[in-house]
C-alpha cells in the first residue's frame, strides 16, 4: 500500500510498495539481505542477479522471501550467459518484479509477464525507452549519464535525460544516476519522474555485500573521484584507482577495443567491490559518491530520504503559499 | 523588484531582477538585443564579451542601456586578452552585474565591487565554489557537464553538482547546465540552486545574434548530438559536426594536445556559430538542445519558463496538500 503522500503514485501502485524509491541491483552488492532489508522499509529491494550464477540467485532469492513478505525484485543484465536458467528461476519462483538491462527487453517480457511479474527495462535514451515501452514494459528506468556501472553511450545527464524520456512515454518512470538524497528525488520527480531507483548511496550500508575497503573508498571518494571509462568497449563509470589510470593512459595513447579488453581481463569487479582489491579491482560507483559521507543501515536510508523528500516537498509548498 | 513568488529570492533581491532567471553570456550569441530583451522581460540579459573587442564590448554596454533601464550584465572570461581594457570599460560604464570565468576570481572582483558592480563567478566544483566566495564574489554559478561551451574536468553533472557547491558556499547560488524549461528550473531550486543561468534555449531566439543555419542545427539536434571533445584541451561541448568527427577520430588515435590545438586553429567558433559553416565550424551548445523545439522570441521564452516554473511548483504543493 503506498503512503498517504503517494497515494496517487504509480510506481507505488505498480509495484505495491509503500515508496516510489527503488534500490538499483548492483552486482557484487545488492544480494537477499539489501533487498529485503529495502522492501521491509517500505522501497523495492532488488537482487542484483548480474554477479550470480543461477543456484547463487535462486537462494538469495527464496533467503529474500523468508525475510520479507513485501514486494521484492531482481535485476538481470540480458547479455548474461545462462539466460534461460535465470529467467526459469524468475518464472518458478514467481519473483514479482524484474528489472532488465543491456538486451532486448522484447526477448523475455511476454514470458515474464505471463508469469505475474511486472517487467521494467533500464534505458540511457528516450529512443530505447519507447522501444521498451512498445516491448510491453510494465515501466522505465531512464539512467543518467552520472550513474555508476555500465552506462549509455549518448552520455545524456538525468536533467535531460528524464524530461527527454517523460516526452517519449506514457508508462511509469523511474530516474536513476545521481539521486542519494530526499532532494534529489524530489528534483527528479519535478523532471517527470514516476520514482527513483538508488544505487551508490545502497553501497554504503551494512546490509551490501560490497567489500568493507571498497565501502569506505566510496565514503572517502568526492567530486571528480569517478570518471566514465573503457568508451571503446562498453562505458562503466570507475572510482579512479590505479586500473582505472593504466585504462586512461591506454586511452589516451590511441588503445584499440583489443587492447583494452586485454587490459580488463576477467573477474576485475569481483576482485574490487567483493574482493577489495583498491588498487587493481573495477570499482563501480556513481558521481554521487561525492555526497555519500556516512554508512547508515539501509532501512534508515529510505527513512532519511523520505523525510528529506517530504521537507523538500514541503517548502516548495510554502513558497507556492507565499510563506 | 523581485515578484511577489520571488520576494526573498537572493537573486532577484542581489540583481533587483524579478525572475532569478539568467541568460547565459555566450560568445557569439549574446549581444546587447538578446541581454536587453531578456532584462526588460525580467530576468537578468548578459552580453558575452568573449567574443568581442574591447571597442564591440563598449558599444554593446552602451546599446543595451539604451534599450532596457533594467540591470544587465558582461560575462567575462578572464583569461582572454586585453583584459585592463575590458575592466576599464566594464568600471567606466558602471556595468551592474559582471560574470566572470576561466580565471581567478581574485584578480578583478575587489576592482569590479569598487565601481559597484555585482561580480559572480562560473566554476565546475564545489572547491572553486569554496575559492570564488573566499575572493568576495557576490554569487557563484554552478556549471554542470551537460551545459555547451567549455567545461570542467571533472565531468561533475548539475543533479550532483549543485548540492555539493550548496553545502560549500553560503553565498547565493545559480545553476547551470541542462536548463531550459520551467520544470528544469524548479529541478534546479529544489537541488539547492537560489536561480538559474540559462544558455542553449536563448540561442534559439530572434534576438540571438547566432548564425541563422546554427540556430536551426540546435533546433534539430536530438539527444546524443552532442559531446564533450578537446578534452586534452580545454573540454568543450560541441554539435556533432565534420570538424567534430575530425577531432574525435584523432583523440581515439591518441593525438597529443599540440596536435589538437593545431587541428581546432583559430576563430573555428565564430566561422561556425556566427559565420554558419555548420562543416568546419566549432559548434557550442548544451546537452538540453534535445529538448529545443522551436525559435521562440526571448521574452517568450522567459515568460514561458517562469509559467511552467509556477505550473510545476503548484503541482507539487498539490501534491504536498494531498490533491
Amino acid at each position: 500500500m503506498p503512503a498517504p503522500l503517494f497515494a496517487q503514485n504509480r510506481i507505488c501502485q505498480l509495484f505495491g510498495i509503500e515508496y516510489p524509491l527503488v534500490q538499483a541491483g548492483m552486482i557484487w552488492a545488492s544480494g537477499w539481505r539489501l533487498a529485503s532489508t529495502v522492501s521491509q522499509a517500505g522501497g523495492l529491494g532488488i537482487i542484483g542477479a548480474g554477479s550470480m550464477y543461477p543456484a547463487v540467485l535462486e537462494e538469495h532469492i527464496q533467503k529474500c522471501r523468508a525475510a520479507t513478505h513485501k514486494p521484492f525484485g531482481v535485476n538481470v543484465p540480458l547479455l548474461y550467459p545462462e539466460m534461460d536458467k535465470i529467467m526459469e528461476i524468475l518464472v518458478r519462483e514467481k519473483v514479482p518484479v524484474v528489472f532488465t538491462s543491456a538486451g532486448n527487453p522484447k526477448t523475455w517480457t511476454p514470458t515474464l509477464q505471463a508469469a505475474g511479474a511486472k517487467v521494467v527495462h533500464v534505458v540511457s535514451s528516450s529512443k530505447f525507452a519507447a522501444k521498451a515501452q512498445a516491448a510491453g514494459c510494465d515501466a522505465v528506468v531512464a539512467e543518467g549519464f552520472e550513474a555508476g556501472g555500465h552506462n549509455g553511450r549518448e552520455e545524456t545527464t538525468t536533467m535531460v535525460l528524464v524530461p527527454a524520456v517523460r516526452a517519449a512515454i506514457d508508462i511509469p518512470l523511474l530516474a536513476a544516476g545521481g539521486i542519494a538524497t530526499g532532494q534529489q528525488m524530489l528534483a527528479a520527480m519535478v523532471l517527470g519522474a514516476d520514482g527513483v531507483q538508488v544505487g551508490s548511496r545502497f553501497v554504503c550500508t551494512p546490509e551490501a555485500s560490497s567489500h568493507a575497503a571498497f565501502k569506505a573508498a566510496v565514503l572517502a571518494a568526492e567530486e571528480g573521484d569517478t570518471q566514465l571509462s573503457l568508451k571503446k568497449l562498453v562505458p562503466v563509470r570507475l572510482l579512479k584507482n590505479d586500473f582505472f589510470q593504466a585504462v586512461a593512459q591506454a586511452e589516451a595513447a590511441g588503445a584499440d577495443a583489443e587492447t583494452l579488453s586485454q587490459l580488463l581481463g576477467r573477474a576485475r569487479a569481483k576482485k574490487g567491490m567483493f574482493e577489495g582489491d583498491m588498487a587493481q579491482g573495477e570499482l563501480e560507483i556513481g558521481q554521487v559518491a561525492a555526497l555519500i559521507k556516512n554508512m547508515t543501515p539501509a532501512a534508515e536510508v529510505v527513512a532519511e530520504m523520505i523525510l528529506d523528500y517530504k521537507a523538500a516537498l514541503a517548502s516548495m509548498a510554502a513558497l507556492q503559499a507565499g510563506e
